[in-house]
């Protein structure tokens, strides 16, 4: 069972990870979040020094939550099928808040990753292992008899992350979904392609 | 010949379209412009009424030397081959700048795209623009017996697009251009494959 610390630590993560995905990091004032949370000023400072301290909090706390998402959506029959799998997680992930806000990491990596060190080695992080999480599906396919294209699986797992990155940016610039759809079809015309 | 108003207002556009692109809109304050530009007050607000003004003026010059210097790339024996043209022009663009900064449009996207209707506007019109031109090339393929990859022209120039900037955001978080090769590399394959 979680503490009343341990609750109001998470409380204040969750919803400042809202304000940040939706509002960007710069753009939130303290007294948003003090407004968000409903927590007295002196209990956030308690947890969280500074905005610096909470926005690196945030970024890792999510971190981990997508982690576990990505590690549970790559299910599927072969490694083809986990990663389409898992793109499509991503999708629903993302239309269920209809593209407002989009993905925190990829917003962060604009907004921060040139200048605020901390934040940047968060990011990094994210896109390394989610692009090493690809190419071991990606480096797996021979064994399963599947034809990959003629691309590095390192090659093809970066551009895999980054057409989803895009896909999501272009979902969120003309809010329907229909520009990730169309970049995951892409993604399976690659991977599931006979030469 | 520009006069001298002319020539002031395109100064303060070039300096802040530096400073929003590595900075950001919001994180941008109208003193660092002052400082960077050297313009008094007065007349910064002479040109541009608030900072909003400056924002949307600064994009909109961005768009339209964006538009041409994408016509002009799109240059090559094949549609195909002017696609890839294009997207190396981009790639020596970013890599002129060692990807600091970016991309001002995708920035703005993740930034500014859900908060402020004029600059998702201009924001809309760029990459619609940018993924037409694109689509335009694909529609010219089965003229030069081209194959295209079984993917509607719509959904592939989308994926170009998305793939572009996705690549763009992973090359600043690492600070290397690898990660738009790699995604050039993946666009090239898509259009050079033999069905």
């Amino acid at each position: 069972m979680q503490s009343k610390g341990q609750e109001t630590y998470s409380h204040i993560l969750k919803k400042s990870r809202n304000l940040f995905t939706v509002q960007g990091f710069q753009n939130t004032s303290i007294s948003q979040v003090i407004a968000a949370t409903d927590v007295k000023k002196g209990n956030l400072y308690y947890h969280f020094p500074s905005k610096e301290a909470l926005g690196l909090a945030v970024l890792v706390d999510a971190k981990e939550e997508f982690f576990t998402i990505l590690e549970d959506s790559l299910s599927g029959d072969n490694p083809m099928l986990k990663i389409l799998n898992s793109c499509n997680t991503i999708l629903a992930m993302m239309q269920q808040t209809n593209f407002v806000g989009g993905c925190l990491f990829g917003n962060t990596a604009l907004e921060m990753a040139g200048s605020n060190s901390s934040f940047s080695e968060v990011i990094q992080e994210v896109f390394s292992h989610w692009t090493e999480l690809i190419e071991q599906e990606l480096l797996q396919a021979a064994k399963y008899d599947l034809p990959l294209p003629p691309i590095s699986p390192d090659a093809l797992a970066t551009s895999v992350v980054a057409i989803l990155e895009g896909g999501i940016m272009l979902s969120k610039v003309y809010t329907t979904s229909k520009s990730l759809e169309d970049c995951i079809f892409v993604i399976r015309t690659l991977l599931l392609l006979q030469r």
